[in-house]
């Protein structure tokens, strides 16, 4: 049997001078790209170049809405309603196509950015506000989900195309989230830890916890991180491990 | 021979919980909406809120990009460089698009906003790339250009849909451009004295100058305004005396 | 006995060509102003604009500094750290000294504007952070404060400079927070109410709420709104009527 | 005889998350800092946070205030009226007093940045306007100048401080304008070349331009760079070089 798995990384996250993370090394490593849609980071400058780049590395372009927050780079948790929220997930769907569709691809995915991701995760009606208009502007669009958390559910509940996530570097308590960064061993810093780990969840179909309880879920794509010292590093590390045990990397 | 005319107006330009503008009243008026994208006006609501207005009226939606500009309304000249602008346009198009999707509508036409629309009516190099980063998102797009300009001769070399538009209430040098606003005459502020110059000029299928010398050009589409003080009941009146001529108000 | 009282209303909430409110209506009756400073609406060139009117009037100038976001004006609820905030107050008011400077005038107060105004009436830390920003840029500066909050407290603790405000339209509960809009009677509309009852509790020395009890406070300032269809109609019925009482209208 | 000598660098140029230049290694090499003010660059924290570094290393503080373009880095000549760019000066100015003020420091000087710089350096009416705007708010603020350009003519004219600049890096063409960056040896890459060039324009008390030719002018201040690779350790080279040769480097 032939196991794939899909790896996703945040890229496009410059803004006019400024640059953050090596996208190009990271588009030797990953097959999908979550493309910063100007709220949060990019602007359309960034999003053409970086959109260009995924595909003439043959890799699968994702919108990446976020928050309208520059300063806070999409990391506050903005209480703003849901309509509003998903008129700027529609917006940043949007613009993503056309600027998808000048360089020469298609978005294909959509994972939602930083603050908004992490209250969609344990908010259904959030999560379903923005999938449901992101499924309004494209059908067929797969939305990439934190596996085993309130997105899941929600994607299974709209019947759409989706993808189930996990993360290559950080320990997950027993309910599936993430454990907090301040406490030892939350985030993982090499390859070599990382890959075996992710190994066993590909071949449990579960995320497994740091306990060492399994929590069953899909596993679609691995999240790898490249803004960080020594993160494109890592990132091809674990590449390399799991196609050397057998894995094939391709897009969603 | 039943002759047809659309009327035209800028629409959705508030942002935030600022306004501009009575779109609720030209939207009984104008034929199509020029919904600004979210750059020197508009934001994700504001266009949900006046493309669902506009589809509930069967008025035709096109996206109105400019330039990046909140502060200056897109009024300013901004010397950027054609393939970022091109970006912008783009970027500007893809949004418009979802966002009349998800209003159960559909992106008809393209009008540039304030200067970029100036500058690209006298540049050939900034309207193509303006207009081919369009097409390359939407290849049936229409393209409404300022009648007689620049912007004319390079949408006939694209080959494309285009709409040639002239203003209800500004008068015409002989080469085409607008009488300076600082010169007597240069605005008309009643129905009664634009809309028989209106018709003479569809009659005449040419804009008629100030100096009385025609410059035949086709003209699709009649630019009405909505945010001065009596503006609305100005469109009110213009409309009546298109309809009372036998002229058919319709979409393009 | 000569009785005197500050009328105070949020000034210059325009953004580039967007406009709102009547500042100049509103600066014959008021004898302080709130500007905004650029972070939630005002931007320079209205900021200038405003204080020289304000100058003009003999009308007191105050910083009204408020969140970031120009969308949301200020209005919703950022969860930023202190030390964030208290960076984006002292800029704001730094920014507001040197255009009252230009404009003949002098930042005498500060009041802090929204969201951020009703985060710091029920967080001790967060007002102190704000009011101790403020003072580090200006010692003598006059906090201006919700009466009977933990702004007051904070002031108190502070040792700064003050002014007690209440509003002219709103109702009170028994701890001297604001009846919820949606209930009856939550807001007063015209002066022949609003006066008598800001008499009541100018002759008390205290708030008056909804119920009848008093919740004794110092009352430098009310706070008048005019933002809204007859809301300056109202302002100048409510300063005829102080006066008229024999009150005295004179700035802080 | 003790020669002095002032070294300046812009800093401060982060937004948010994003990051550029080392300003730490830098404030060990310079005596003034040009920091970003928030328009095109900055933000109250990163002011913040780079005035206690400069206060905590005895480096002068200036303000450099930029056109509001944070997606173009203040790097395009925006058409604005000067009365408008005057009252963007005078905001960052004081919005950067108070941020110094609270970092136990005090702007010192001022420096225009970007394009507005290179606009002002031959449109003697924008200098004046950004200047006395700057003045306005600060009578004895140090204006830092292009050496021989309309700048200097402008501060000589208006009577206040300043202090004449010339590039560590740059060459000049005969009338003390910047050799294009396209052509060779516009751009000097090592100290070992810049320095000693250097001394001999402080010991002639001119510019020597490339042709050999000198432009006589006040010099009290050399630009540094810090935001190109090598750049700090071409700084910390011209310092050492400068101070070998006898040079006292100090603050305006």
């Amino acid at each position: 049997m032939t196991r794939t798995v899909d790896l996703n990384s945040d890229m496009g996250e410059g803004f006019g001078h400024w640059r953050m993370g090596d996208d190009a090394a990271l588009l030797d490593v990953v097959s999908s790209a979550n493309i910063a849609c100007g709220f949060h980071a990019g602007d359309p400058d960034v999003m053409d170049k970086t959109m260009r780049l995924a595909v003439a590395n043959g890799v699968g372009i994702g919108a990446h809405p976020g928050f309208a927050d520059l300063k806070g780079f999409g990391r506050r948790k903005l209480p703003l309603p849901h309509t509003e929220i998903a008129n700027a997930v529609a917006y940043q769907l949007g613009a993503a196509q056309a600027m998808a569709r000048r360089a020469g691809g298609k978005v294909r995915h959509l994972k939602l950015h930083g603050a908004l991701s992490n209250m969609a995760s344990v908010d259904h009606d959030l999560a379903k506000a923005c999938y449901q208009a992101a499924l309004d502007v494209d059908p067929d669009i797969v939305i990439m989900v934190l596996a085993a958390t309130a997105m899941e559910e929600v994607v299974c509940d709209l019947g759409c195309n989706w993808a189930g996530e996990i993360f290559a570097d950080r320990a997950y308590n027993d309910d599936a989230t993430l454990v907090d960064r301040s406490l030892p061993g939350a985030v993982l810093h090499d390859a070599a830890t990382a890959a075996p780990r992710i190994l066993k969840m590909l071949d449990a179909g579960a995320i497994i916890a740091e306990s060492g309880q399994n929590i069953p879920c899909r596993i679609d794509t691995i999240c790898l991180h490249g803004d960080t010292p020594g993160a494109v590093e890592m990132a091809r590390g674990i590449r390399r491990h799991l196609t050397d045990a057998g894995i094939t990397i391709t897009p969603l």
